[in-house]
Formats: structure tokens, sequence, C-alpha cells
């Protein structure tokens, strides 16, 4: 092979997917910069390393802000750790500077575990969209599926629908709920309750969160056939009370879903959707390769800008050629 | 014409279109709700209605939560009424359920203007994701804008890159800017301090207000050649102090932006997104028609889940078919 800049790229994406696979945490922290920025060399990193994931269990974690959820992924973490598993713990941030403070919070929590060669810690909270932080996620997890983490908790904040999409990508889903605030018609009706396989309510020591999780107990999801019956628990992340009985509902969840045939479905639907996306990625670099150098598009865009032409009928003519 | 179902979209389409161009309130509404969930029918009533576009101004206000960014649009609302002008106010909040009360709270301070034939309120908030609801964004305008709106402000919640994507549909932007949180730092790293033409600081009667005015002063982006100096202004919306300033900073800057042909190419750079975003949206929904018939799908998809293919590799195959 020659050592030319034809074969560089293809060299690089080798080197760092073998540091990637060998578990060497820089190779790793490199890898995820790349696929944040959705380079070529992320993409072929993620395709190379593909073959070699499959084994972590994912796990995502979503409330909103103030519920007590890092805290408790710190807390769980070091559970996780107890039982000697592997942890890798990715916080999806929508990117408000405005949440800076909130963030450096997280990290100096989770930097408990910051001696630990155990635990990997990462945040994609750089100045994407959260839609674009939602398409780094699948392979950031890919990549740490094959540096041989037994356990991936993807954490989000907010419980919105975007958050929702992000987690669902995940084999588990947590939903950290926030006592006293009355949310839980509002979560209903988004459609939020439904999701969640496991509802932990945080500050079992208040009695409100625990008339919170009695009124959450009665507005379960219907257990489907031969399926899982939502779990509400009650922890307190700070004394650590409660997240033991969390890390068992989670390895109890995961037997059930691996035996139900339900993770093998939720992988399935969640490559289905991956893939769709980045054929429609694909295509849209393409489009944009070809506008780039086509003079009709600044003809079509100079009627729509005169309103003789409407933008979506401009788009079929687009693509009609 | 026949009345049969063949015809009875179009006419549903030329109907509906009637109304909105007529000024009906319901009918904007009812118009507005296709558009925001993306039916045929809504995509033919932008269509329809492309060719009266253009006349209002487009005014984006972003902010992050607490800066009293709906006080501010209900009293500017207030000023462009008195100026007999018509407004509509278009709230665009990434559907969190547990921002439910935050919006109430709006809609309750911009209810003050509910018997006002000429201010019509509506809020993006319904399940879709903010990217879905983004998209619903330039299709709502187009329909205020038929409609005979003078005015229409888009508002949103956050100040991450989401938020500046979305007002950044905009005419021109203004940005709400919270006092003594230190964020001003935050806010240029994150690009967010270029975009904006008006800064906002609200609650002129607190000394740290006026001091994060004079910080902002200094940290203004660079003037470029004939263009338009940022603008920093200080409001106390609660009493209506600096917002009839404000009002008429918008005046000149939209006399401005249109003198130096600075309006004409925001717009065509606007249109020019929405035309490829279009074009994209079309080809994946045709790629989603063509890949439910396809058992090849599925047949990829069997080698993805047993990771003896990667999804990118797949996602090519796919194209090439």
């Amino acid at each position: 092979m020659s050592a030319g800049p034809a074969s560089s790229a293809p060299q690089a994406a080798a080197r760092l997917a073998a540091g990637v696979q060998a578990g060497e945490r820089r190779a790793l922290a490199r890898a995820i910069t790349q696929v944040e920025r959705r380079t070529e060399l992320g993409r072929e990193l993620c395709e190379r390393l593909f073959a070699a994931t499959g084994r972590a269990r994912v796990v995502g974690l979503t409330g909103p802000p103030g519920a007590g959820k890092s805290t408790l992924v710190a807390a769980l973490t070091g559970c996780l750790r107890a039982a000697g598993r592997r942890v890798a713990v990715v916080a999806v941030d929508p990117s408000s500077p405005f949440t800076a403070g909130a963030l450096l919070g997280d990290r100096i929590r989770l930097d408990d575990h910051a001696g630990d060669e155990g635990v990997f810690v990462r945040s994609l909270a750089s100045r994407g969209r959260l839609g674009g932080l939602a398409r780094a996620v699948p392979g950031t997890v890919t990549l740490l599926d094959a540096a041989g983490y037994d356990d991936v908790l993807i954490e989000t904040v907010g419980v919105g629908q975007s958050e929702i999409e992000i987690v669902g990508q995940a084999d588990a889903v947590v939903l950290i709920s926030l006592p006293g605030t009355g949310d839980e018609t509002q979560m209903i009706k988004a459609g939020i309750m439904e999701v969640p396989d496991v509802i932990v309510v945080n500050r079992a020591d208040d009695e409100r969160a625990r008339a919170h999780a009695r009124s959450l107990r009665r507005l379960r999801r219907p257990v489907p056939a031969g399926g899982w019956e939502q779990l509400i628990l009650l922890t307190t992340a700070t004394t650590g009370e409660g997240v033991p009985a969390l890390a068992e509902a989670l390895d109890q969840l995961q037997a059930h879903l691996r035996a139900s045939g339900e993770l093998e479905r939720r992988r399935r639907a969640g490559l289905r959707r991956l893939l769709l996306e980045l054929a429609l990625e694909d295509f849209g670099a393409e489009l944009e390769r070809r506008l780039a150098a086509e003079p009709a598009l600044e003809g079509l865009l100079d009627d729509v800008c005169t309103r003789s032409l409407a933008p979506a009928a401009a788009a079929r003519e687009l693509l009609a050629r």
C-alpha cells in the first residue's frame, strides 16, 4: 500500500478504529469528535467499527431540568461500577449557551468518577442543533459499544419530543419525573408517559415525591401482551437510596427485553430509522453539490423572489431536473 | 368543474385560501393547522397564497426563559397597534409539556389583545419536534402575510442554534438579553451575538440591567460596510418604558434594510434555504413511499441487524437502487 495522500485517510481511520477497539480513551474522544462534526472520517470509523457492536446495553435517561437527573446518573454509574461494569455516559444538550452553568454542574458531579478508567463521560453540547446532536448519538453509541463499554447511558435534559426521540434510540428508557409540578396530565397529553420503561421519582425523602409516585402508578401505560409493566421507582440520588434497586430493575428489564424478542424489535426499528436518515442525508449532500454547480437554481430563485413561482413548485422543478 | 371527490381537495384549498386572503380569522387558524400538520392541503394553500406575500414585515424575537420576552412582545404589539398596524404573533415552543405553564402565562398576557381584531396570536407548540416546528414557520408566515398583517412577530423561547435558526427566517432579529447572568461570553462563543440587529435588555429599572447593556455595547458585532450598527436598547416591558423606542428602531431598521438592499438579500437567502429544504422533503417522502413497497429494504435491514452490513453502506446501496 502506498504512503501517499490517497491512502492517508483510510490509514488514519484504521489507526483510530484500532485505538477505539483497544479502549484507548484519547482515540475514543477524538473519534467521537469526528462523529459529532459529521466528518468523512467519523462516518468511516462508524462503518469500520459497526461489526464490533451490539454488545453494550444502551439506556436513555431523560427528565425536566431540576429533577435530579445528573446526580442520579452519577449515582447509577457508581452502582454499575460496583458490579464490575464499564460505563460510558453521553450527555446530550441542545447547546443553549445559557445552560453552560448547568452543564458544568453535571460534569463536576460526574467528576467523582474522573479517576476511574472504567468510566467515560462525553458531553455532546457543541454548536450543533438539537437535531444535529440527535444525529450524532447513534455514531457515538457505535464507538462506545465498539470500545467495550458494558453500559452506555444517554442523558438528555428536558422531556420534549426531541429528547424522547434521542432516548428512544436506546434499548431502554428511564424518565426522571419531577414531583409537585402537576405535570402528569401534560405528560399524558404529550404521549410521554407511554415511552419510558422505568419512571424514577427522585427525592424519596419528600412526601410530595411519594404522592407523585402514587399518582404515576395510577397513570401507567397499559401493559402490552407479554410486555413489561412500567416500573415506578423512588430514589434519593444524593444519599444513594433506591439507586441499587434502579440498577437491579434495569438488569431485569434487559433480561425481559432480550427474552421476549422486544430488544431485537427495538434495535431493528432503530436501525431502520438510521438507515433511512443516512440515505436521506447522502441524497441531501448530493443535491447541494449538484446545485452549487447548477445555474438553473439561481433562475428558479429569481422567480421565487419576485413571487411569480412558489417555493414548493420551484422545488418540484428542481427535483425533476 | 365536477363536484366529485377528485376536485374536492383543490376546491377546499381554494375556499380556504380565499378566506385567508379575506382576513377571516377562523379560515386563517384552520389553514395554519394544516401547515403545522404538514398536510397536502397546507402545502397547497401556501403555494396558492405565495404570490400574495412579501408585504409583511417579519421580526424574530428570541431570548432565554425569564428575560421578559412575552411581556415585551405584548407591549410591542400594543405600540404597533397604536400606530395602526395589524399584528400577528407566532410563538414557537419546542413543545416540552413542562413549559405549558409558561405558555399559558404568555397567552394570558397577550390576551390583553384578545378582543382586538387587528391582532392574531398563534402558538406552534403541538407535539412536533423543534425541527418540525421550525419547518412550519415559513408556511405560517406565508399565510399571515397573505392575510394582510403588517407585522409578523416570531417569538421563540431560548437562544440555542435552533431558535436562532427560526428567528433567522425573519427580516430582522431582536434578542432579548437577560442581565446579571454573565452569559455575554457564552453568547459570543456560540456566535449568537452576531445575529441580532437589536438587542433589548429588559428591566431597565435594575442597575444590573444598565451595567449589562453597557457591557453588551462593548461586545457589539463589527459594523458591516454600509451596514446597520447593532442597537442595544433598554426597556421595562411591564411599564412600557422604552417600548416605543424599540418600535421606532424597528421602523428605522426596516427602512435601512430596504434601502441598502440587505432586505432583498436576506429574503433571497431565506427562500433559497426553503427551496432546498422543500426539495429534500419531497425526495424523503418519495424515498419512504418507494421503500414501503420495496422488499430489498428488509433484506438490507436483516444484514444490518446481524451487524454484517454497516448502516451507512446499506444506505448507499439503497440509494444506488
